[in-house]
């Protein structure tokens, strides 16, 4: 039973995590035999987004708090992570990432992650595990690691910024995972493509069996 | 292309719809070939549950504006549904089910209905379109239809008190579907049995494929 660290920014996919990229990474994660372990950092949000309007709210709200709602109450605080206890880190996407796991969303290449998340991400590196990041979270490992290949789909502007902070950048469409053997880097776009529930159920699938194989 | 609207209640499992069962169904809906729109009535949360301690929150959150995190935005007001418009009418658990859409989680038996989703119910099921619902969904069934097959797992409190509103109990586990042919109604436990998410995702695929077998 290979055993996930799974981190969260939030519940919901424009000031948190992406709430279907989570569940269906949690669902492949389960259904490919491993098991899997939530952490977030215990931070304020950056904002509160009404999700049927767009706007922000006048709210302020806790990452790990809020973070809690797609692990049903079962989550540990970032800083209780450690590589030894786990064979898998990963990371699924939503703006959340970056808004609270780091500042992507408003400072693109010159961005600072988070300085929990950035342990996470050094000590899984140094421990040569594999990380997983959907969606837009392979800038965060652009920014900690920069030399690595990653895939954010095929949008100019964050491909750039990804560039920019030193990573290779290789387009995908649906499904595709790229894999950084190196660096044990795997990642795929999920909803920074234009996709469907199903389509992000095939990447977190993909990306799942891809690091399983290689844990073989 | 069978249509599915979905009723939430909210995001996440102790104050609003249970995140899992949510992300699974549609999932399940859209694996099998079907649309869904989601629907959700614009009222005040029961109350907001702090999901890492189980603690209330100082807070007040919107039912409508909550659920908008589980479909990207995609939402429209309970009161906008009509059954005209869609083959199947399908509400997913979470105690923001018994909470919100009613009070079932604090009268049991003697609960009242949110007027929108009564209102849903009843007309579907006078158009004898199917009805489905799963975890704690059931209740709602038994309170507004009364004389239903419902299964709600195996949990004997719950039991007893749909059997009050009426409603005929069949105890089930994991995945297991139970369909009253005569009001085309379909019920799955999932959550409300000791469950992984690879049971709930089951549930929410087997009550998709038993629907859409009838609609044949």
């Amino acid at each position: 039973m290979k055993k996930f660290a799974v981190i969260l920014a939030g519940s919901g996919v424009y000031d948190g995590a992406e709430i279907h990229e989570v569940t269906l990474a949690l669902l492949a994660i389960s259904q490919q035999g491993g098991t899997y372990q939530c952490f977030a950092p215990d931070i304020d949000q950056h904002h509160v987004i009404n999700h049927l309007t767009g706007e922000e709210m006048n709210e302020t709200r806790n990452v790990l708090i809020e973070s809690a709602r797609l692990s049903r109450g079962d989550i540990k605080e970032m800083l209780d992570y450690n590589p030894a206890d786990f064979d898998v880190l990963m990371i699924p996407g939503g703006f959340g990432v970056a808004k609270n796991l780091c500042d992507f969303a408003f400072n693109g290449a010159n961005c600072i992650v988070n300085t929990s998340v950035e342990k996470a991400i050094k000590e899984t590196h140094k421990a040569k595990k594999p990380i997983a990041a959907l969606c837009i979270s392979p800038v965060l490992l652009a920014k900690v690691l920069g030399d690595v290949d990653v895939t954010l789909g095929q949008d100019e502007a964050t491909i750039e910024n990804a560039e920019k902070m030193g990573a290779t950048h290789i387009k995908t469409t649906h499904g595709e995972v790229i894999i950084d053997k190196k660096n044990k880097i795997f990642t795929t776009p999920c909803y920074m493509l234009d996709a469907d529930i199903v389509q992000v159920y095939e990447g977190a699938s993909n990306i799942v069996k891809s690091i399983l194989d290689t844990l073989k």
